[in-house]
């Protein structure tokens, strides 16, 4: 099958199947690829959180409307973004960049003096939206690679964000939930799966100039 | 190759080779699967530009400090996000599904209300934001669908909002440009396709509980 396929048979999973696990490789490879998705100079502004266990994600649960979807499948993934973009966090990011390619930091200095301007041209509240954003192209990796490895998933934004983050501790990480994705195999009785997938036809989504 | 080995070849092309064009048929591929793309209760709440046009090209890059990406790419992609998230909206998409799933709007009452709740609860910024975040999932399902047919791109969010809003007559289709990305073949001479892949460790990406 192709990816475009894939993309095709994938659906917003309403009913996961709850004796089905995804074998370790297969969820380490969408990982992977969720781990080498883009972010806006690089920076990965999120965390992901893997959640399997059953107690945590019984309390998740009741913050998420009760959907079943978050104890039934296979795992929970949550995209936190993070709220302490600073210096600290840009210093990191160099110093990884450093690390990894054999240089000096003081030969990125262009570089790290490009990111605190994106970062101080910023208030509180954007940056935390600037690293929300960057979490949502995650997402769009996390569903590709998820379908094209025959996996279903089922992205939410329906939860209480609040609830989240003390049920999970992210405050004090400096980090806040953002959007959530359920990860497993569809229930065989699922009415959703046989549904026609509803997109806007390609001549009105795209406009070709 | 997988499609991770695909990710881990793909990179932010800085030049890109500006006597390649991509074959209609791949472009047509990779714009399928970001039709694909999912989207919070699957409204869409963007339209994607696919510019050619080299006059049009060269304004845009004036409004984005200059990048060459822009004019030598084969094509320049902008996630345009919806600013009129209403009713009017939502009564759209919620025609399109029934008539693509043969049913009618009535039965779909529920749902509407549950679209309308999600755009009521937000200030008018808020839904630009909303529609935004999921452009985002678009760009990362544009990503990953480009490097699966081995074409490179390069996501961008260095450009002026409101000139790329004024030269592509956007405030009058009730959009504004949000992020974009070139779509083309890297230069052989691309300096930057040689740097080794700089991302956060798996442990400390990823949290497992």
């Amino acid at each position: 099958m192709s990816l475009v396929d894939k993309l095709n048979w994938r659906y917003a999973t309403k009913k996961f199947d709850n004796t089905k696990k995804i074998p370790a490789d297969k969820l380490n490879n969408i990982l992977d690829a969720v781990q080498l998705a883009p972010s806006s100079a690089g920076l990965q502004h999120y965390r992901v959180l893997v959640i399997e266990d059953a107690h945590t994600r019984a309390k998740l649960r009741e913050a998420a409307f009760g959907q079943s979807q978050i104890t039934d499948a296979s795992q929970l993934i949550v995209f936190a973004a993070e709220t302490n973009l600073n210096e600290d966090f840009a210093n990191k990011y160099i110093n990884l960049i450093a690390e990894t390619r054999n240089t000096t930091t003081e030969s990125l200095a262009g570089f790290k003096s490009m990111i605190m301007g994106s970062i101080n041209s910023r208030t509180p509240e954007q940056l935390v939206i600037w690293a929300q954003k960057q979490a949502y192209i995650g997402l769009g990796v996390l569903v590709t690679a998820a379908a094209d490895q025959d996996v279903d998933i089922c992205p939410m934004e329906g939860f209480d964000v609040t609830k989240f983050d003390e049920i999970l501790g992210l405050k004090e990480k400096g980090l806040t939930a953002t959007v959530i994705a359920t990860i497993g195999y569809r229930a065989e009785d699922d009415a959703y799966s046989r549904l026609a997938k509803v997109r806007r036809p390609a001549s009105e989504l795209f406009i070709h100039i």
